[in-house]
């Protein structure tokens, strides 16, 4: 039995996200379990490092499963990329530790939202940024930035409901970008609740265009109040950079 | 009767290129200019720069229409944009003396090939740019890029058979650079035969491979035989970069 580690590479635009549901078809996990199981030979469970939304992209996804295959890995990761369309890619194989898992043994994660901030679309940029032609204060939403790097409660920050376990993360950076009008905000935390990059980013956008003032973010993290936060920014400017281990 | 010139962004990929012709439906010509003649209220005439094949793309397209309409310029280039599908954006738009006319006129154009090197294909750039997994020689190919420097007979690096036209073009530079496993090479000449950059560039890639030596291209330049020179790339790598005047 081998435990072997994928990195992989999606553009999440035709998928219903990352994780593989009933009743809900087309998912990046879904299409790679069912490959996986046919080159194997044997019932695949893939373990991704974490979901990712409908639309969501990914640079470096992963995720590891426990196979008793004898095929060589380069093989097994040439004969995955034939077999997947090419919105999907894995980039990377290797053999692990057995007890490694993909979910669990995370550390961080990085995710970059992109925005392009020109007057007019960019059509090779229509899904992979979100779009806003108002002017933006970059500088204000750099300010702003600096007041959710630490360990706080992001309840106000989430738009999971239900969720019984803690709301309590640590965001070690927040680095905003702009190159050529495009607004690359990178995010690195130990973990994100469901929506939390999509909310804090809609938050820095309506600070950036005035709608919103610095000040209104101590009192989002008081109230845990998601209502006072933000809008949800668009799935399609969102990509999970790196996991790392 | 005024005469407008527009700045065109557009993504080729769903497009039956440039050209509205009887037969061919879904040109990028053939929207525009249902959509100008609806606006207009007047039967419009769209000339292009140039055509582009199907598939290929655009960056600073050129084209420019007589109008007799009353509305302002930054009116009629929202409202164009609003009903335009967002694969194709009007950039700019201005009005040009009565006698400009965007072929006649173009003195020297810009294309721009982009090709993926890593072994592994790039899920963001599949439609933007050809996969050459193999090992490309870089340097071999900028040596090789110096000898369509200048003005030559290019009958050997075109696909029209037909053409009565002369062949003679200049080129002014070819450029290679090479970032992050993307080798984009700009081509600047006055004006190109049809598929004469992708000619060219499948020429310069056979040698990167060593599949063709830097001596076979005078070869070619002298028995202007299209059959000895390189493959035809394909055109989902090619973007129309500008239009000089």
């Amino acid at each position: 039995m081998k435990n072997i580690k994928l990195v992989i590479e999606y553009d999440g635009t035709r998928y219903n996200g990352w994780q593989k549901q009933i009743n809900t078809q087309n998912t990046i996990q879904g299409k790679l379990t069912d490959i996986l199981s046919s080159i194997c030979e044997e019932e695949i469970q893939l373990i991704g490092s974490g979901r990712t939304d409908a639309g969501v992209h990914a640079y470096n996804q992963v995720a590891n499963f426990q196979t008793n295959t004898k095929l060589p890995l380069e093989v097994l990761k040439k004969t995955i990329n034939e077999k997947l369309e090419k919105d999907i890619c894995v980039k990377k194989i290797e053999a692990v530790d057995p007890r490694f898992h993909s979910r669990y043994n995370a550390e961080s994660k990085k995710y970059l939202y992109r925005i392009w901030t020109k007057e007019d679309i960019n059509v090779f940029e229509r899904k992979y940024s979100y779009h806003i032609s108002e002017k933006l204060d970059i500088e204000k939403m750099k300010k702003a930035a600096e007041c959710f790097i630490g360990t706080y409660d992001f309840k106000g920050f989430t738009s999971d409901k239900r969720t019984k376990k803690s709301t309590v993360k640590t965001i070690y950076s927040i680095e905003l970008t702009v190159n050529n009008g495009l607004l690359e905000i990178l995010y690195h935390g130990d973990s994100f609740l469901y929506n939390m990059v999509r909310i804090i980013t809609g938050t820095l956008i309506e600070i950036g265009l005035g709608k919103m003032q610095i000040s209104q973010i101590s009192e989002i993290f008081e109230s845990k109040d998601r209502t006072k936060a933000g809008f949800t920014v668009p799935p399609h400017g969102l990509f999970l950079k790196d996991v790392l281990y």
